[in-house]
């Protein structure tokens, strides 16, 4: 499918990423329809020009008439949604999604779903600490990476179409990992840093040490104010590959914890030098 | 002492901290001058205008000229300075220091000084990733802490001169603590922090991640980058106040855990829940 302007695109759930989504595809001409679960949200759609059309309720002439579906729903209402709804589907549509795990929730929804309609899951890596489609911003897009992690099961063209629809969203990389890789990056990049900060703010330190604050510790706990309904989920669905992650993190922090108990210097700097050296890695690309 | 245009100003020890010290002086009217190891150092100083004059050794007028003189060197540095040359300083002088941990080095320092110079320490809770002079940048001051942590043997009005510093200085905050209210503080605020970030970038999450990285993990592993020289002293300088504040974090990261790998999503979800609500009370006020 070559998405063009005649490419009917239906985003359900209309939420912070769905919400991006649909005043990203806007932006580049499309003419956008959702389902999703509140009135109000539709009307503020609307009328912020974010959408053409919108229902709270899943017709099926509504889904049928949609060449290209996005699901911005939490993984377990995608799940149900597939199960209860996908008889609507025009035959030959695609689908895609914004999951943020992609092992499980791939898995179950390739094997339930109709031979005639492909899914594409996709991981938009952007976000922000509000959800509700009144954040929605397609400028969080910019410099951030668009992940689609296709399966055997899928086609050279829909993988492409998927692509190119990270391009259209304003990503700045297109890439692909296949589910497994993405949940194990994912577990270390996302879902470790978040168990850090959701410990460093637990582990009570005393009282006042806010007034101390410096920026530094503002960096490092940001991501502790959390959606704690989406991302209990998302820990669980990728229960394995997380552990493993706070394992070998615990592991490297005793060994840590271990030189400075024993004034170990040689070997902090070694760890600390090694640390500096592995962080440019990851700088900005200018 | 009242800090005026008369008060001479000495800096030991111009690093990045040293230079940015000199630099605000200098712009609030001070003359200021230096000791510090590097020729060249001292030449770039002046050629910057940020000191009148400065010296590569320590001799006797040179230091007995100074009202007031700013130690900005490594912790044992600064305590073998004084053993040295604290018989060159003028009676009635006042020293202050820039060091990152206080009760080690505030008694080691009171124990040994003369009677008639006095020693209130502080530490400017504000630095860069870089160190030497070229990167020296007042600017750093501006919405960050200057934490002045006297004990029962200085004077309210030496305290004064000190605090009066901070706000010379630029800081947009000065207050007092204890030097080992301030250990137990910086060793959760600041030395914790960085241990977690040193450990994420020696877990092996396996190769090409840095490709993924989004701004989260940047934030989290900017600190990664460290002087190993100066850290690696600062945790052994703290050792105790930081292993306890490991131990917390490590407990707190294997309940954690335990939640994630037993499933217990409604206990996951009351801990994040706790810690969106902390979190809130250290950002940045307005």
């Amino acid at each position: 499918m070559k998405l063009n302007k005649d490419t009917d695109i239906l985003i359900v759930g209309l939420g912070v990423i769905g919400g991006s989504y649909a005043k990203a595809l806007t932006k580049q001409g499309f003419r956008i329809r959702t389902i999703t679960q509140r009135a109000e949200d539709v009307e503020y759609a609307i009328k912020e020009g974010m959408v053409t059309d919108g229902r709270t309720t899943v017709d099926e002439d509504y889904v049928r008439a949609a060449d290209l579906i996005i699901f911005a729903l939490y993984p377990h209402t995608f799940v149900e949604w597939i199960e209860r709804y996908q008889a609507y589907f025009k035959s030959g549509a695609l689908i895609t999604d914004v999951t943020g795990v992609k092992s499980t929730v791939v898995t179950q929804i390739q094997e339930i779903l109709r031979p005639d309609v492909e899914f594409v899951a996709a991981h938009p890596m952007a976000g922000r600490e509000r959800s509700g489609v009144l954040y929605s911003d397609d400028g969080v897009f910019r410099g951030a990476n668009y992940i689609v992690t296709p399966t055997p099961k899928n086609t050279p063209e829909a993988i492409g179409t998927c692509r190119e629809l990270g391009w259209l969203l304003g990503f700045s990389s297109v890439c692909e990992l296949s589910p497994e890789e993405h949940d194990r990056m994912i577990a270390f990049l996302s879902q470790l840093t978040h168990c850090i900060a959701i410990t460093l703010m637990s582990a009570d330190a005393g009282d006042g040490l806010e007034r101390y604050t410096g920026d530094s510790f503002r960096d490092l706990t940001r991501i502790a104010k959390i959606n704690d309904e989406m991302w209990s989920e998302l820990f669980l669905l990728n229960r394995e590959a997380l552990l493993a992650q706070m394992d070998t993190f615990m592991g490297e922090f005793e060994k840590l914890r271990s030189f400075i108990a024993d004034g170990k210097r040689e070997e902090m700097r070694e760890m600390m030098r090694k640390s500096s050296a592995r962080r440019t890695l990851f700088d900005k690309k200018a």
